[in-house]
């Protein structure tokens, strides 16, 4: 067979040793706190049944979906001469592929929900957390394959649910020592603002054109709402209500005279106050902010939505989340309230990596190395590496005797802290060499005492 | 848009909390026994390239990968109705599909040590936890979605590296209370024994024959054995050998009277006594056996190889591994060794199961659950709760003021084992009502001794 030059699809990743330390001490610490505050840990398939799928993300999402051959004679039974085949590749793609990769973590959980109703205690508390596929285009920052890490309760409108994803929020992010401001804001309020501008069936598209404030600025949100046909006297209510400043309270206070009008409106203000309070009596420290241009694209919001920003690092948002009313309605299970949050695991893992945030020693996995000298001195070490083992301690040795330097190099570069070498003088002492790798420090200790050195 | 009836791709499945705890209870195992042995941890993307896959797993194989289409038009630039086209559904799928789903962590591995060979230091120990899938027909115990848990060692063809591995198996399958036997062979000794039979050109065949004599019985091998051309001489040297009967130290003896002419197979054989040498430096206390008609289907294996049965539950092999001499050859890399240890997640789990050796109440994420009598008590119990939690505490609340039935239900059905109540009378005497949801028993703990009742 010819040789093949090895690469991998573009947008998808290997992951190094240290790579994966690193997200694994994300993932570790997402799924510490999940279990922490009860969240049950749930897996689906890579592949779901593409009808379960298509139509669920909008057009564009159903275009980023990765479709998986039909195993066998994929071609039996297809007319790819006809109109639904080469002609139409979308209808022929949806003939010949039967699966496709899962595109989030929220279509296959609501479709567990309802498959799995009859088992499920609700409300029911999951997490999740395991790649996701998206054809998109390739570039800094987005892959063709990530982790997703949600939260979700559903089965409960009770507003107590959001402030645990907020104290979860700051749990995460404290233990992985990133400093957040965590925005919040409720598309009841939306609702009631675009109501208060006689625009309430322009709803979508003022979401969309607010959610690019940050990106884009105030002038040009304004003229994309007016290309939208959104009057001038609309937009000039809009634009105070966006600019509004002060802290939580009274950005509260003044909503509720500017919404008075607006029932649905005041309900969504009702909501963010006692979210607020119930995260200060969960003792959440992040700060929290109401921030009115947060609207978030995803259009099965219908109550509190979240967003995560960290405060010294240049990025989009880390993490997010939203309560939906409907979201298992498609699949045969209509008025389960839900509310949900997810973890960004590729955007905390650049932000750690700005901030210097690893520490990559205490990820490694081995604290030790026994230099290999072969012969009875081999045979000795590795009743040593044994018993350090059985007391916790992650070592190996050097598989073979090659040359001292070759194997001090091939400690070093594994990052290994300590070295230990066992010659035959050591093994009448009835002790080892200990080497600090760091400091170059060596120091003779007897074997019985070989667990406290390292 | 009509309501859809939920369901999976066939041979694929959903993890249920209780499972997923259990399975995530086999990985985390296995993750810190290869940590302690100094294995590295890598991820390799779930697609790759279809070429990297192709040809490797043999015509079988082949026909079991997953394709996943190209995205966009799939169908610009391809003659459907050429010679490559819709009479050729093989070829044609190649030329719609440029990527496949990851058959194995083996070939990724490979292809990995290739593409980052520079950054590498070797000899390379490295661990991978991922799923893999295969378009095998679905059936008990068969998936078409399942996790690999291996473990390598590439760049040394050192003998510890072998007895390495057996100490990690019989490490990982003590902590999992898993009663194993490992059983031993290595290729050069049925290399050794081919050529005693004078068979050395149906190496191949013998191995594939033997393989099977677990299932189908020494008559059986023999006669496919005859049906393959080897004749009844070498057969009648054969099944002596294969009947070997004693202790690792018998075999080896009269395995070096057997194949005193067989250079290589008795190469193997010393192979075989320094891995079980090695073992015993290594403190290895599982049995490990030396298995004759042990030869396992995979051909890169050329040298030990190994297979582990669980000793108290009937099923497959539940673990295996073996020495390869070039495997990276085929990405242009020759003359790397290396030796690895695959773990089968999901038969481990069955066995496990099957001998009622999950303890599910440790597995239970939630600790405590917290009653909601809304008010100032729900006020109260989200601070009490949050302080459980900064001790480490995994616990939760009811989210809303339901019915108390309703909510001891919700404990109950979750399986959490303490039941926390805080009303009025509670809060004037500054305590909770602690329930043991097993016993029944109900006591009243200051709220800062709390920590310790749960």
């Amino acid at each position: 067979m010819a040789i093949q030059k090895p690469s991998i699809p573009k947008g998808t990743r290997d992951f190094s040793p240290l790579e994966t330390s690193r997200r694994n001490h994300i993932f570790e610490t997402i799924r510490g706190v999940f279990g922490l505050y009860g969240f049950a840990p749930i897996e689906t398939p890579a592949m779901e049944n593409l009808s379960t799928l298509m139509g669920k993300y909008g057009e564009e999402g159903d275009k980023l979906l990765f479709k998986v051959l039909n195993s066998g004679d994929f071609t039996s039974g297809v007319d790819f001469n006809g109109p639904q085949g080469l002609d139409n590749p979308p209808a022929l793609a949806a003939k010949i592929c039967e699966k496709g990769l899962r595109y989030d973590l929220t279509v296959p959980f609501a479709r567990y929900v309802v498959q799995h109703q009859n088992e499920i205690v609700f409300p029911f508390k999951r997490c999740q957390i395991q790649p996701v596929w998206r054809a998109d285009r390739p570039q800094k920052g987005r892959y063709r394959e990530f982790f997703q890490c949600d939260a979700d309760v559903i089965g409960s409108s009770s507003l107590v649910c959001e402030a645990e994803l907020a104290a979860m929020v700051g749990e995460v992010f404290h233990r992985l020592g990133i400093k957040v401001l965590l925005k919040i804001n409720n598309r009841k309020v939306l609702y009631g603002i675009a109501q208060t501008m006689g625009c309430e069936d322009k709803m979508v598209e003022i979401t969309v054109a607010i959610d690019k404030i940050d990106k884009v600025g105030m002038e040009s949100v304004c003229e994309e709402l007016a290309g939208r046909g959104i009057g001038q006297k609309s937009i000039d209510i809009l634009k105070p209500i966006l600019e509004l400043k002060g802290g939580n309270t009274e950005k509260i206070n003044k909503l509720r005279t500017i919404l008075k009008n607006a029932p649905t409106g005041l309900q969504g203000v009702d909501e963010i106050e006692s979210i607020l309070s119930y995260s200060t009596a969960l003792g959440v420290k992040t700060a929290m902010e109401i921030d009115l241009s947060l609207a978030r694209g995803l259009n099965y919001y219908t109550g509190a939505i979240f967003e995560v920003k960290a405060l010294d690092f240049q990025i989009g948002s880390i993490c997010g989340g939203g309560r939906y009313d409907d979201l298992t309605g498609i699949f045969g299970m209509p008025g389960m309230s839900g509310v949900g949050i997810s973890f960004g695991a590729d955007r905390i893992y650049d932000v750690m990596t700005g901030l210097g945030l690893f520490n990559d020693r205490d990820l490694a996995s081995t604290r030790a190395m026994i230099v290999n000298l072969g012969g009875a001195e081999e045979r000795k070490s590795l009743e040593i590496m044994a018993s350090l083992r059985r007391r916790g301690i992650a070592c190996e040795i050097y598989p073979e005797a090659a040359k001292m330097k070759k194997q001090m190099e091939y400690a070093n570069r594994r990052g290994i802290q300590k070295v230990i070498i066992i010659g035959s003088e050591e093994m009448q002492q009835g002790c080892a060499t200990v080497k600090n790798m760091e400091t170059g420090e060596q120091q003779k200790v007897a074997f019985g005492e070989l667990t406290g050195a390292i």
